[in-house]
C-alpha cells in the first residue's frame, strides 16, 4: 500500500496507470545526497514554519547521511537567512519571516542531528528550489553527479520545487519516503505521489541505503581528479 | 468557499492561518498571458495526456486571452513535440509518450479556440516549467513584465513547475482558477491550495478580467521602445 | 576615435561595419547599476589580481554611482570570497588564489570609495558572471528593470561575462567606459570593442550621467507597489 | 610560440604569470563536442556572417567529429534561425539579420562536411551561448558529461561565451585552435588568450584527437543505462 491510498482515490490513480505513468526511473552510478531546509526554524515546533513530524524525519535522515558519507558521494545542505535587504523576501506569500522568534540568529541553525561536516556546502538559498539563485547545479557537474537524492522539509514546497529542477536537468531523482516532512499531511502525500508518477522514483529509505552500500567510491574518486591538469 | 475546501481539512489550514501565509501578492503593471500546453493530446479525451476538464478550461481561458491581447500584453503559448532524439526523452516517467497515437503530427497542434496569433510566441518544452529550456525568461524581460498569469494543463504538473520558476524569479503569479485543469482533481485542488497558500493568487477568472480591463498599453508600449537606439 | 582604435586594425572594423553591427542599442527607463569585483584584492596594487587603473575607475564610477542613487536607481554590488570547499575553486586556471596574501579577510573588502549603503545587495559570487549562481537575475526582475549599466573589473573577465549574461536576458546593456578596467590594455580595449559591436553600447561615463539625470523616479517606485497586495 | 604573441605585448602576460594564471585545466573522463554555429551564413563568404577562415575551421573540425564519434563521446551542433517574432531578435547591435541574403532557408544549413548524424541534437539558438535558452545542458548531464571541447564560429562571440557557461557551471573546457575561427584576427587571438589564462585550455587539435583515441566507451555506456530502471 503507498503512502498516498487514503488520498488519491483509486479512480484518479487508474488515469495515471493507463497513460503508462508511474514505473521507476533508476539509480546511477554517482549520486548526491541534498538536505533540504533541516534548520530550526523549520524543525522545532517552537518556530512558525516546523513541520510536526520534523524530528522524526530528521531521525530517518541521519542514517542515509551516514552512508553517503561512508560511500563518498558528496553531502549538500540548504538553509534560509533573516532577509538583509527587502529584495530578498521576494515574492512569498508569508508574514511569518516578520515574527520576532524568526530574528533569533539561532532559527537559522542546522539541527545538532544533521550537523554538516566541515566539507560539506552549506547552501544559503531564498526559494523554494535549492538550485535557485545558488551554486547547487555546478557543484552537482563538478563532481559528475548522475543521481540526487533529495530529503528534508518541506516535500509539498523546497523538497518538491528541487526535485522538479533536478528533474528539469535530466538528474535521476530518488526521494526515500521517511526522510521528509511537512506541515500537512495532504499536501505531504499528493507531493508525493505526484513525483512518483512522473518525477522521482519515492521509495523506501531502507532501498536507498542499500544502494549507498554498493556505490564504487573508486569511480567517484578517479573522475574527480582529471587528466593532464596543472593549476 | 474555497475550491480546496473538501479535500485540505480545517486542521491542516489552520497550520498556514498561524504561520501567516496566504494573503495576495497583488497585481503589478505589465502583465504576460501564459498558456501552457493546451495542445491536444493534453485536451483531447482521444490521448493519454488529456484531462477530463480540458474543453471546459479552453473555454475558460478563451475571455482571458481576449483581454489580455486588447491590453496589448503579451501572450506566451507552450506546447511539446515527438522527441528527435532519445536524450529529449529525458527521465520522464511514462510510456504514453511512446504510444502510437502520440506519434501522429496532428497531436501536437494548439486547439482551435486558443490558436495564437503570428506574433504570438509559441515555445516548445521538453520538462515541466515553461522556462526550462527555453527563451520564456528572456522574452518576459524583453517586455518588461512583472506579472505572470498562468493556464492551462496541467494543474499539478506543467502549470505548478512554470509558477515556481515565475516565483523563483520574482514574478507576481496570478492563477485565474476556471482557466487550468488537470487528470485528477485531488492533484488539482491540493496544487492550488498550495500556490495560493504560498507562491501566488488564486482568483476566480473574474477578477482577472477586471484586471486586465485597466492595463495601461500606453505604458508597456512606451517600455518597449528605448531612447536612442538605432540598429 | 574609439579606444580600441589604436588595437584594431581599421580592416577588421571594416568587417563589422558591412555586417550592419555597432549602432546603438539606447537606454531603456529602468536601469539598475552594477559594480563589479571593486574589492581590495581586485583594486590594491599589493594583490595579485589587482589592476593598474583600478584606482582611477573606482574614481569614474563614484559619480555614477551617486547619480544612481539619487535617481532611485537599483545599485548591486558584487565580490568574491574564500573558498570554503574544494568545489568553490571550481574550475579557475589560477594559483593566485592559494597565495597567503590571498587569505587575508581584509583582500575581500569593497573600497572605501565605493561602500555599499545598508540597502544595497553585496552579491558574492564565484564565477566570472555576477549572474551565475545568484540572485542578480531575480532582483532585477523584483525591480523590473530593463536596462544594466556595468561597471568595475575586470573588463574582459567578470564585467565581459556579466554583460553577455544580461544581453543573452535581452536587458540593454550601457557600459561607461572610463569606469571599467583591466590588468592588460590589450584584452580591454577588444573587449570593449566586441561588447559594442554586438551586445550593448560602450559609451563615455558623461552621458550616462546625463541619462541617470532625467530618469523617472516615480515610475520605479509606482512598479516596485503593486495592486491588491496584503502580505 | 603561442597564436597571441604577436597581439598581446609580453609586458601584459607578464601579468598573468606573476597572478599565477594559465596552466592546465586537464582532460575528465566524459567529454562532449559542441559545434558552434558552421551553418551557411557564417561559413560562405556570400553571407555577411561569414569568417574569412570558416572554411579551414570547417576542414579542421572534421577529424575531430570523427574521432568523438568513434569514441562514442555525444556530439551537439548549434545554429541560429530566422526570427519568427519580434522579440527573438533581442537586443543584438545588427542590421546583417534584415538582409534578403539572410531570409533564404538556406542561410541556416549546417554545412556538408560537417552534416549532423540523425541522432545528433542539433541545437536552435537565439543568443551568443550554446546555454542560453537551450537543452544543452540537461543533454550534458543526461551524459554525465564532465569535458566539453568547443568548436566553430566565431571565437570571440558565440565560442567564447558557450566556453564562459561552461565554465560557470563546472565543465572542463578544452578548445582546440585550428578549429574556431573569427571575422577579425585580432578578436579571434585575443578571446584564445583570455580563454587560455583563466577559463579552459587552447591546445593544438592533435592533442584532442589523441585524447579522443583514449576515451572509454565502455565508461559511457555503463553510465547511460542506470539501475533498476523501468520506464
Amino acid at each position: 500500500m503507498a503512502i498516498w491510498d487514503d488520498v488519491i482515490p483509486q479512480e484518479e490513480q487508474g488515469i495515471y496507470e493507463q497513460a503508462g505513468w508511474g514505473g521507476r526511473v533508476g539509480f546511477g552510478r554517482r549520486p548526491a545526497l541534498i538536505i533540504i531546509d533541516m534548520f530550526a526554524a523549520f524543525v522545532d515546533p517552537a518556530y512558525p514554519f516546523a513541520s510536526a513530524g520534523a524530528r522524526d524525519c530528521a531521525r530517518a535522515i541521519r542514517p542515509i547521511l551516514d552512508a553517503a558519507r561512508a560511500a563518498g558521494a558528496p553531502v549538500f545542505h540548504t538553509k534560509g537567512q533573516r532577509a538583509a535587504w527587502p529584495v530578498q523576501r521576494g515574492r512569498w506569500k508569508t508574514r511569518g519571516v516578520t515574527f520576532p522568534i524568526m530574528q533569533r540568529p539561532e532559527a537559522y541553525e542546522i539541527v545538532p542531528e544533521l550537523a554538516p561536516l566541515l566539507e560539506e556546502p552549506v547552501i544559503v538559498k531564498s526559494f523554494p528550489s535549492a538550485f535557485a539563485g545558488t551554486n547547487l547545479l555546478s557543484y552537482l557537474i563538478y563532481h559528475s553527479v548522475d543521481t540526487v537524492i533529495v530529503t528534508g522539509t518541506v516535500t509539498s514546497g523546497c523538497v518538491r520545487d528541487t526535485v522538479l529542477d533536478a528533474f528539469c536537468h535530466n538528474f535521476r531523482v530518488i526521494v526515500p519516503q521517511e526522510a521528509v516532512c511537512d506541515r500537512g499531511m495532504t499536501s505531504h502525500k499528493v507531493t508525493l505521489f505526484d513525483i512518483h508518477m512522473k518525477y522521482g522514483d519515492v521509495i523506501p529509505a531502507a532501498e536507498v541505503l542499500h544502494y549507498l552500500a554498493q556505490v564504487d567510491q573508486g569511480e567517484a574518486k578517479a573522475s574527480a581528479a582529471g587528466v593532464g591538469a596543472s593549476r
